[in-house]
């Protein structure tokens, strides 16, 4: 498996767009649209949210009940959420504009938006957007960046990935983008999340395996625990690698499967990275838990922990609070058993065992909780069970941000 | 019924003190105790954290097991969590010095640390603090609010409250201290907390009356998510208000409950309304909720909602974050049947209804977000059920405390 350069646009046959069209923002690229030469196979997660945005209940439907689908139309600024008849009779409409401009049935076009929750959508502009991306869509790898920076709101880099592999001597790609950086709790996958991908698959398969890898990848990251009313990730599969159709889940599924959770990964750790205000990727790793779920439930309690995630700002080894966060997550354990790590590129160095901290170099602490990307392990020592979970540090910059967002 | 100055000293025979013993702390107050003139029926309730810190452990054991209470001793600055072996000999030593200086029973001292975690208190500092405090113990109120000023780390103000009831003719008073400002989210009940009454009533059913409360008081409250490893709320009743003793769920019964109630939620509500960095005390009640359990997640979902907490910090009527956090709480419901309002000194304020967002006047909405005090009113329309949760907002402050809390 390769990584290559690239996002939604690396796969064969998928086109994309990203454009300034004065929805919410002014100087910015704010509408994308992702298009696929042929018709696609779909999957989708989306937010467990009860206060759902129109686009999600829209594209439920389009999921399940849809026979393929063939374009994405996204809109950043506003998320159409809590909006009423109005927010979903939108959704309709912008619909209806794709598929003409596209020229696609109406049912193969989903729709995304993120931004400010409660606020109207403009649709006169979402139509003079949908017109201009119809013209400019490219199946360029830059084509694909312009549709990545378009979805982005308080983001500060666009997240692509792409990925290739061989599957009986055909070429398989799969590629992605997703944005994200505040309201991140995701609880089913993230905020907004695209994969495009030439395999050929069945539809059931495609969905097993997003719904299965998401659990690890887009579920374990956490900015600030709001699980948004927006969360959605799409898969599209339009088969045009020229692999014979995978309909059981052999070699060539576990290979997909394996390609698929790299992108959910890479992107999924990009978007906790770029948290709102972050200034380090905050990674927790559970190893021999007593079952999965511990493990998952133990990672996430510490990199949701907004005390620990104050001292990784501040670059303080107040590993404390870390045993607090394993404390409170519900999960049971004996706190005298258990063994902390930090890791940096200098290697590992323990903090705690047997119950009080070993006579580790708080200088030494401080420098690896200084790199960009901070990692904490720990070992329960009561099973064989790992699960990884990735958020950010909670800065002053975060605060600013969120006091302030709308306006 | 009626609200009185004091605090822990507020009832008849009950004495404190507080002082400067640099345990931790330079120029400042970091010890205090109580006393009672004659022994206490003792009732607790304590952090449901797998990571329990010693004197945690330790008191459980006299809340259940001992035959009456006499005295607390209390340090801040220091946890003594995750001290291991140490940690626990800390405390025996604690009771040990107390009992001796005190001339009390040494079953009949309990002892209370919040600070930071992970460090090793100084025992012969703690041996010469028990020795001033011995000596300047006193029955003044003014003792209890030395001793109230003691055990706080991070607050900004000393936290007390007292009322005053009669029952068959006779006087009884109840009054308290608490200390918690960051690591806030109690699950059983919060940081620090001591209760005092003169009033006779069985150890079952003082328990009971406290156990009760709590779910409606401290464990409504969050500053941070984080559940402490040293939560601790213990109420003495010496019997010295000569009523007689309250045997069963009586009118005195229910007569103490309520006194006890408005003691409780006063402290809890100083608790959230000094949380780390904050700027104001931020209440959300839910009414007309399906269950009583409903209402508490629900208003407690929207208290600890980081982006809300920050909007709040902004004084922007960002009410889609509010909505967002009552759809992830886990309790389901209709999001086009609720109603939301925003309630300040000018009155209430409806912001949302129908789905959507009402034609409201957003500079009446910062006004209101303004004030010290700001409160959702949240309407489910699904029973009869409310709750009222109390938090802060989040701010610069409580980053900048927290990142580096431990130098």
């Amino acid at each position: 498996m390769d990584m290559i350069r690239g996002g939604v646009t690396a796969a064969k046959g998928f086109e994309a767009a990203g454009a300034e069209t004065g929805v919410k923002y002014k100087d910015r690229k704010d509408m994308a649209v992702i298009y696929s030469q042929v018709p696609c196979r779909q999957a989708g997660v989306f937010t467990s949210n009860v206060v759902k945005a129109a686009p999600v209940l829209w594209d439920k439907n389009v999921i399940d009940y849809s026979p393929f689908v063939q374009a994405v139309v996204i809109n950043s600024g506003i998320a159409n959420a809590c909006t009423g008849v109005l927010g979903y009779e939108c959704c309709k409409k912008t619909v209806e504009c794709a598929a003409k401009e596209l020229d696609i049935p109406v049912d193969s076009v989903l729709v995304a938006s993120t931004g400010v929750i409660g606020m109207q959508i403009p649709m006169e502009k979402i139509t003079a957007g949908i017109e201009k991306l119809a013209g400019m869509k490219s199946s360029e790898l830059e084509a694909g960046t312009m549709a990545a920076e378009a979805i982005m709101t308080t983001d500060t880099v666009s997240k692509e990935a792409a990925i290739r592999f061989e599957i009986d001597g055909k070429t398989v790609t799969v590629g992605g983008m997703c944005k994200g950086s505040g309201m991140i709790h995701p609880n089913m996958c993230t905020m907004l999340g695209f994969i495009t991908t030439d395999i050929a698959i069945s539809k059931e398969l495609l969905q097993d395996a997003l719904s299965t890898d998401v659990k690890d990848t887009f579920n374990m990251i956490s900015v600030d625990g709001d699980t948004s009313t927006n969360d959605t990730l799409i898969v599209l599969a339009n088969g045009m690698a020229g692999n014979e159709e995978i309909i059981s889940k052999d070699d060539n599924y576990y290979k997909f499967l394996e390609a698929l959770h790299i992108i959910d990964e890479t992107l999924a750790k990009k978007m906790a990275g770029d948290g709102e205000g972050a200034t380090a990727l905050f990674e927790t790793k559970v190893i021999h838990a007593g079952s999965k779920e511990d493990a998952r439930v133990l990672s996430k309690s510490v990199i949701c922990s907004s005390l620990t995630k104050a001292a990784i700002f501040g670059h303080d080894a107040n590993w404390g609070r870390i045993l607090c966060a394993l404390g409170y997550s519900g999960v049971k354990f004996d706190p005298e058993n258990i063994e902390l790590f930090f890791e940096g590129k200098s290697g590992r160095m323990q903090i705690y065992k047997d119950g009080a901290a070993v006579d580790y170099s708080e200088e030494e602490a401080t420098k690896i909780l200084s790199e960009p990307e901070v990692r904490v392990l720990v070992d329960m020592k009561m099973g064989e069970y790992e699960a990884c979970a990735w958020g950010c540090d909670l800065t002053y910059d975060y605060v600013k941000i969120n006091a302030d967002y709308r306006s």
